[in-house]
């Protein structure tokens, strides 16, 4: 066996390994083969857009991992589909601006009129009311990530299903299994269901991420260069793998309110993915017991937080240093 | 070669080839392997549903094919789904009623208020306005009837593309390609393409086939007995094959309106197909020359006018004998 295990080969997993790997460390990753919460994900890189609802240390955290990022994609080597070009938070009624202004003026964004907002997105609807251009808000293709971490990784990622801790005897061991943490640790994570779409056309119909409030309902549009666009998603606390009729019709609706050019996109892809949620919904990073360290629970912010997941759990596996980052953090805090 | 040769392999020509074989000829069906308008086809058995637009001969042979379902369900010998319920023709809005009423008073069927519509139908919109049962509109599940008569005729179905009548030698051709059948025979015909839903969830929220107009857009919803429940159409004069985020949410709109309760429901399949219209959108029945006899041009009745069409082709190939029923189908009067 390796010195260090990491159990589970998503965004998360994989980031935390290849740091080991570049630090000198005798690693293998253990990957269940289920495709994680990143094979559905947008992949928006946005600290701020979570701001409302969390905490000081949360968004520290995520506004490091955010500073991380364009370093990180270059590290990569490959094209992972980073883009800087910004995202446009929208507002499409007085109701739905009245809900995103609060967050708007803690942001000190500047207020965009609709005209100012058509100028920088032209496929804009009419109806949109108000938004703000935040170009700190990037995004970058998880699928990439991970295609490209696991071509750095080669055979150090191994197909295998961990069923309990006790079967990995490495000196170390670093849970990364999204949803599937709870089982092997009993850490309180639960799968929160988001159904995602994918659509494709000619590129050029968007610029930016959209993030919007529509009619009461929240959808991100996220346009890759390709011609890809991602629309998402739904957020139910529910286990299942379905895909339904109404879960499909809210993200179209509120993504063709918004941008009605879209109706002319084929829709190419209906995924289900399970967001790993704590009880706060912020992430359990550090040691759980002299053995294992926890990576998990990253809820919504899998991808963002991959690159300061790593460099943190890098740091605590081998000098034994407790970023200061990660205090808030700790699996032992439930 | 055998005596018959049937160019295309869905349910107009396998009905065709089942009937000639029925009567004692020798038929092969050449089958080009890609699945035609049956195979995303509802199988709405509707002869009135159309009678707005269409011209008496066509009503009358729409309603001998209706009157023939039936036995020819039954003469299949396997479950196909055949399913005589009925169907709700249904109005959301005073508008959509205004639009139905007139037809409805010409099929001479009593009008339902809400609630008593309610009673047929529980799951129904509290917003529906009025409907009409029709108990004469039934429906098959053509995918089920498609493979009954492969069953059938076994060996006799032979994968082939055909790519010109004069590579085919025998002595009677029937071309009952669909779309394909314009390359083949320089006839009119066009595709128009038609997106179509399926769902599925327990059996049991829906009992009969819904034809619905909701807010001035056309919908219908057909339960089968197995849980499944199709969504169509959209009528695009198109020829592409793009499942299209406008498509799928215009029908899970007018559907989710219409009965809430689909929301829940897994949405399983979106396809894509192309009737064959002509320029009357009725069919071409009859003979284009001594050797060649057609059967195409089904437009949206092809799973209907199945039955009738074997008849008929059966009758003029093995007898000499033109049915009444088709003299105004001829494909020579284009």
């Amino acid at each position: 066996m390796s010195d260090v295990t990491v159990v589970g080969g998503g965004i998360v997993g994989l980031s935390v390994a290849w740091r080991l790997v570049q630090r000198g460390a005798d690693v293998t990753v253990l990957d269940g083969g289920d495709d994680g919460a990143w094979h559905v994900a947008a992949g928006m890189l946005a600290p701020g857009g979570e701001s409302e609802h969390e905490d000081p240390a949360l968004i520290r955290l995520l506004e490091r991992s955010a500073q991380l990022w364009p370093a990180y994609a270059k590290e990569l080597g490959v094209d992972v589909g980073y883009d800087d070009a910004g995202t446009l938070s929208l507002a499409m009624t007085a109701d739905d601006l009245a809900q995103r202004a609060r967050v708007w003026k803690r942001q000190e964004l500047a207020l965009l009129r609709p005209s100012e907002l058509r100028d920088l997105e032209p496929a804009l609807s009419p109806r949109v009311r108000a938004g703000v251009f935040d170009p700190r808000e990037t995004q970058v293709d998880p699928r990439k990530v991970v295609s490209a971490l696991r071509e750095k990784l080669g055979p150090r990622v191994v197909p295998k299903r961990v069923e309990a801790l006790s079967d990995v005897d490495s000196a170390t061991v670093v849970v990364a299994a999204g949803c599937g943490t709870a089982a092997l640790t009993g850490l309180p994570i639960r799968p929160v269901k988001g159904q995602v779409l994918r659509l494709r056309g000619e590129p050029g119909l968007l610029r930016h991420v959209l993030n919007a409030s529509v009619d009461g309902r929240e959808v991100y549009i996220v346009p890759r260069a390709d011609g890809e666009v991602v629309v998402g998603a739904t957020q139910e606390e529910r286990t299942d793998r379905l895909v339904t009729a109404g879960g499909v019709h809210e993200l179209l609706r509120a993504a063709l309110d918004l941008v009605p050019g879209l109706a002319e996109l084929e829709l190419t892809e209906t995924t289900v993915g399970h967001r790993p949620g704590t009880p706060d919904n912020a992430p359990l990073l550090g040691r759980l017991d002299d053995r294992v360290v926890v990576a998990a629970g990253h809820f919504r912010n899998g991808v963002l937080l991959a690159p300061v997941t790593a460099d943190i759990v890098a740091g605590l596996v081998l000098d034994g240093a407790d970023d200061p980052m990660s205090a808030d953090f700790s699996p032992r805090r439930f």
